[in-house]
C-alpha cells in the first residue's frame, strides 16, 4: 500500500551496476560506528569525531579556517546550501541536466529561488553561453524586473560523470567574481573526480576557487552524509538554518564518526581509485566489444548505447540504469562502479557482454 | 573555526544522563547493518528491508493499509508532514511548549504555515482550551482574515515526558474530525510512551485515532531515523515531496534494515521498557534523597529542580542538562534515560546524588 | 456564485461608522487624478508626482534622505516590509491583537516567518514583557534551535485605537538597538494618531526612532495607497522585491498623486483632524448618554459595549462593527470615523442612541 | 535618494508612445469613481458594484457560475492564482519569453514553484514541443524525482503582440486536460487580442477553454485592476488566499467601479478598438516608410528595427521602448497605443518618421 514507485528488490540478479549506492558501506565505516558506538557524545555535531574530521578535511582541502558541516544527502545539501546564501531576488546558475534542474521535484524553487537554466555540454555549463547569458543579463535596462544571477552551480563530477579542468574552474570562479556571484560546487561524486585519470583538480584547488563544495559520502563509501566546506566562511548561523531546513542530526557522531574514517588515513581516495580502476576496466571492455560510448566518462558512471534486444538479452543477468532512449531502436544505459565493485565482478561482465 | 555553538565533547564525566541521543545505537541495529551490508538493493526506500520494516510496523498498528514513509529525524518529519498536509490557508495548532512552537528554527513557519501556540499543561496541549478557541473562531465573522486550524500538533510524550490517555487522544479525535482538522502526533519518543507505567496508549490507538504520527528511532536506539505511518493514506505525491523537502536518503535501506531489527521482535519496546526501568530507578531514588520533581514524568526525561550549589557540585562528575532557571537560587535539570542505560550508571548516581 | 463572504451593500441604512473605508477619496484627491489624467508619465513609481509626494514626505519626516516606496495595502506592506528586513532565521514580535497576527491569513508566515505574539494591552505591545522574553531568550543556552527575534511591529494607532507616546517608542527603539532588531510601526491609520489630542509623536520623531514605518493612505481619503518609509534606507534592491511580492503598480502616478495632493498642503493632518473631531463628539455623546466604553481611544474608532438589546435595535438604523462578544448578555462594537463623516452624521446618531 | 532605478518624468517630449500605462484612466472611469465617491460601501470586494461588474464579465464570457476577484495587477494576479492553482509538486509549463520567465523577479518561484520554460514563437509557447516535452516527461521513469507539470501559462496577447487562434488554444485546452494540467491566460492586455483584426477568440471562447484567464484593466484604461475569471470555480477560499497574497484591497469598490464602467456599456471594447486601429495606422505608416517591422503584430505593440542613427535622431522627439539589441547597427523598440492613443498623434509620428 506504501506509494513508493516502482518497488525492485534486485534479489535474484547476479551482476548490479545499477548505482554507487546499492551496497551499504565501507567495512571500516561500519566497524569505527562500531567501535565509538558506546562513548557518549554530545548532538548535533558536538562531539570530537566531527571535529576531527573536519580537522582532516581543513588539512586535505589546505584551507585551515573552512568551516565544514554534514548534512546527510546531496538535495538537502543543494537546497540549504542555496537557500542559505542567495539574496531573496537572486537565482542560482545551472546547466539544464544539472540535479538541482532536474531531479530534486523542485526543492530549489520550494525555497523560493529560481534555477536559470543554461545550456549544458555532456553534462557540464557551457561557460561560452553562461558568460554571454551574464553579459547581455547586466547590459538590459529591464533587468531590475528579472532574477539576479547570484550563485553558479556546477556538480564535478556532473551527472554524465564528466569533469571541468582547472582552468575551467578558474574561469568559473572569475566570472562569478567578476559579477558578484559564489561558486558552489555539488560534490555528491566527488572522490571519483579527484581520483579520475588526467584529472588536475584536488580538493585543494576546489577549497581556493570554491565559495562553497561538497564532499560526496553517500555515493563514495559512506551510509549517508555529505561534508559542505565553506572555505572562506559560511552564511550568518548556518547551524540554525540546517535545524529550520530539517537538516540537522541528533546523533551528529554518524557524520563525524564516518567523515573521520573517510579521511584520516586516505580511505576516501582508496574508494574512489577503487571504482575507477573497476570503470576503466569496464569502459576498456566495451570498447573492445564494440559497445559504443554515449560519451566519454573518465568517471565511475559509464554510459553506454544498447540496441533495444541488447537491452533485453542484458537486462537478464546484469542490473544497469534505464538513462534516456535515444530512438525507436537504441537507448542509453549507466554502469557504475563504487567501492564495493570487483574485479571479478568486472571479468563477470565481460562473459556476458 | 566551525560555528557549531558550544561544542563540548563530555569527554571526562563518568556519568552521563545528557540525552536519549549520546550513545550510537543499540548493537542488534549494528549488526543488522553489517550483516545486510553487502546486498545490492534499490535506493529510496526501494529495497526488501524497508518493506518488512513497514510490514512490521503494519502489524503493530493493526492498520494494514497504512503508507510509512521514513525520514531522518524529528524536525524534518515534523516539517514535512505539516507542509504536504496543510492547506494553504490552514495553520497547525500546537502546544506554546511543543517542538514545533519553539524548537525548531521556525522551520513550520519556512513552509509558509503558522504554528498556533496555545496553552499547555506540563507539556500536553490544554484540550479545554484548544476546544474554547477553536469555538470562538468559528464564530468570528472575521475568520475569513485569519489563519484557518487545519492540524492539531502533539508530541507522545511531550517536551516534558508527560502522556496523554487514551480518552484525551480521543477527545482531541473528536475534536479534529468535528472541525475537519488532522491529528498528528510527534512519536520522537513514542516507545517510551508506550511502554511507560500505566498507559492505556498503543501503537493500535495512534493508528486508529491519528492522521499521521511517526515512530522514533532517533531517540529510541537507532542511529537515526523515524517512521511516518499515515493509517488512512499519505498526502498525493508524498514519496515526491519528500525529495522536495531534502528528506530523502539514496541508502534508504539505513532506515529499513534499523526499522526492521527494531520491530521484528520486539526490540523497539526493550530498549523503550529498559529506560523506564531506569528512570524509575532514578525518580525513586531522587525522591527518597528528597529532590524535587519539577513535575511527575512517566517516562524517560526526569525533570529536578536543583539549587544553584547542588547544580554545581553535581557538574562535576555528571552530565545533566540544564533546563530552565526557576529563580535566583534554583534551576530545573533533565536526566534522560535510554537504551543504552544501565542498572550501574543508576547505582554510581545514587552515590554522588 | 463568486465566494466572497457575506456581502453586504448596506444601501438602505441612513448612517454608516463601520469603517474607515466605506467612502471613496477625498474630493482634492479625485481632482488631483483628473487633473493628471492626461500626463504621459512613466510607470512603476518613475513619475513626477512620486518624486513629489517623496519630497513632501521627507520635509514632513525631517529626513531628506529617507527612501519613500508606494505599495496597495496594509497587509501588502507588512509582508513585503518584514519579508524584506528579516533574515532567514528570524521571525517579528508582535502583540497578540496586532494585524500581522490576526488578521492577514498568515501573510507573514507564507513569506517563512514566525510571528512571536507576545502580550498586548488594549491592542499595545507590553513592553515590560517583551523586554522579559527578549531577556529570557538571550539567555537561553538553547536559543540556537529558537527563531531569533530580528524586529518589533507594533502598530500605531493600535487596532483598539490606542497610542504610544514618545517615550514609550524611544524604549522600543532602545530595545532594538539593544537586542539588534528593528522596529516597525504599521501606520495604516496614522493621520489619526498624528492628529489626536494629547499625543507627543509626530512623523519626525517616527522617522527618527522607526527603521521603517508606513503612512497609510487607504484609511485616511485615498482610494488607496500606503507610503512605507524607511529613514535610514532600504533593504537591498527593495524595488525589485515590491515586484516579487506582486506589490509594484505599473500605474505609479495613482499612488505618486495621491500621496502629493495629501502632503503638499496639510490635507492628510486636516483630514484626519476632522475624523478625530468627530470621534471625540462621538466619544463625548455616548458617555453623555451612559453607553460603557471598552476602553478609551483617543483616535477615530471608538468602542462601545452594548446589550444584545440596544445591538439589534440600533442595527436598524446605524451600521457599525461587530468587534467582540464581552458574555451571553453584551458584546463590543466599533464606530469609525473617517474624512467624510460630517457633523451632521453624529447629530444624526444622536437622536437615535 | 529613493532607489527607483532609472527616473525619467518625460516632460519634454512631444509624442509618446513608450508604453499603454503612460495615461491615467479612461475619462469614463473617472466619472464614476467620482459620481458613486459618496456611496458608503462594504469593503473587500463586497459591494454593489463588485457584483455589478461581475454579472457583465459573467454575461460577456457567457459564464453565469463564473467566479471573478478583482486583483491589483499583472504580476499579483500570475503569482497568486499560479500559486493556489499548482500543487505542491507542480510547476508551471510557460514559453521562456513569457511575463512569468523573465520579468517577475521570480514572484512564481518566490511561491515555491518552478516556472518550466519551454520554447516560444513569437512570444507564444511552441505547442509541438510543449506537446513533446510532456510526452517525455511521462514516458521518463525518473519523473517522480521532477516537478509535475501542472499548469500552461501563456499571455494573450503576448509580450511581442502575437494572438493565439482559436484552434491553437483548443489544442492547449485539449493537452491540459490529457496531462491533467490548468490552462492560465494572462490577459493583461486582453482587450487588444480581443479587438485585434482577424481573430476568432472571444472572453466566451476564453471561459469555455480556460480554467482561469484574467481581464487587464491597468493597461487597457483604467487606473489598475486585473478581473480574474475562473469559470469553473475557484480554488477553495480563493478569497482569503488573496489577502495571504496582500492581494486584497480594503476599498474593493476602486476595481468594482471601474470594471463595472468597463464592461456595463461595452467601453472595454471601445478603448481596445481605439488602440488597435491607432496601432493599425502605425504600422502601415512604418511599413510604407520602409521601417521594417520585427514581426507581425496584430494588436497595440508594434515593435520596429531601427538603426543607431535612425534610433538617436527619433529618440529627439518620440518617445518609445528600447525592446533589445539585433546586431551592433540595429536595434528593436517598440510603440504602443492605448485608449488614449489619438489619429493626431499618428499623424504627428509621420511628421517625423
Amino acid at each position: 500500500m506504501v506509494k513508493y514507485p516502482k518497488i525492485n528488490y534486485m534479489g535474484n540478479i547476479m551482476l548490479n551496476f545499477e548505482s554507487d549506492y546499492i551496497k551499504g558501506a565501507h567495512p571500516d565505516i561500519l566497524k569505527a560506528l562500531i567501535e565509538t558506538n558506546d562513548e557518549p557524545l554530545s548532538g548535533y555535531g558536538r562531539d570530537k569525531y566531527t571535529s576531527l574530521a573536519t580537522d582532516c578535511i581543513r588539512a586535505e582541502c589546505k584551507a585551515p579556517s573552512a568551516e565544514v558541516y554534514y548534512l546527510t544527502g546531496g538535495t538537502q545539501a543543494n537546497k540549504t546550501v542555496i537557500a542559505t546564501c542567495l539574496k531573496l531576488d537572486e537565482g542560482v546558475i545551472a546547466p539544464a541536466t544539472g540535479h538541482v534542474s532536474l531531479h530534486e521535484v523542485g526543492a530549489i524553487e520550494y525555497t523560493g529561488h529560481k534555477v536559470i537554466e543554461l545550456p549544458a555540454l555532456e553534462g557540464k555549463l557551457d561557460i561560452d553561453k553562461a558568460e554571454a547569458y551574464l553579459d547581455t543579463f547586466y547590459k538590459d535596462e529591464n533587468n531590475v524586473m528579472m532574477v539576479r544571477p547570484g550563485m553558479i552551480y556546477i556538480s564535478h563530477p556532473t551527472e554524465y560523470g564528466t569533469l571541468y579542468t582547472r582552468a575551467e574552474l578558474e574561469r568559473l570562479s572569475d566570472i562569478c567574481e567578476r559579477y558578484e556571484m559564489k561558486l558552489f560546487v555539488d560534490g555528491a561524486r566527488l572522490g571519483y573526480g579527484l581520483c579520475a585519470d588526467g584529472t588536475d583538480v584536488t580538493l585543494a584547488d576546489l577549497a581556493e576557487l570554491c565559495d562553497v563544495f561538497y564532499i560526496g559520502g553517500t555515493k563514495v563509501g559512506a551510509l549517508c552524509g555529505e561534508a559542505v566546506v565553506f572555505p572562506y566562511g559560511a552564511p550568518e548561523r548556518f547551524w540554525s538554518l540546517t535545524k529550520q531546513h530539517g537538516a540537522m542530526v541528533a546523533k551528529g557522531r554518524l557524520f563525524g564518526v564516518q567523515f573521520y574514517t573517510l579521511f584520516k588515513d586516505g580511505l576516501y581516495y582508496e574508494i574512489s581509485r577503487n571504482a575507477i580502476e573497476r570503470a576503466n576496466e569496464l569502459k576498456a571492455m566495451l570498447r573492445e566489444k564494440g559497445y559504443p560510448l554515449y560519451l566519454n566518462s573518465p568517471t565511475n558512471q559509464q554510459f553506454v548505447i544498447l540496441t533495444n534486444s541488447q537491452y533485453e538479452q542484458l537486462s537478464k543477468s546484469v542490473k544497469m540504469s534505464f538513462w534516456e532512449r535515444l530512438d525507436g531502436e537504441r537507448l542509453v544505459v549507466r554502469f557504475a562502479t563504487s567501492f564495493a565493485t570487483t574485479k571479478e565482478e568486472i571479468d563477470e561482465l565481460a562473459k556476458i557482454l
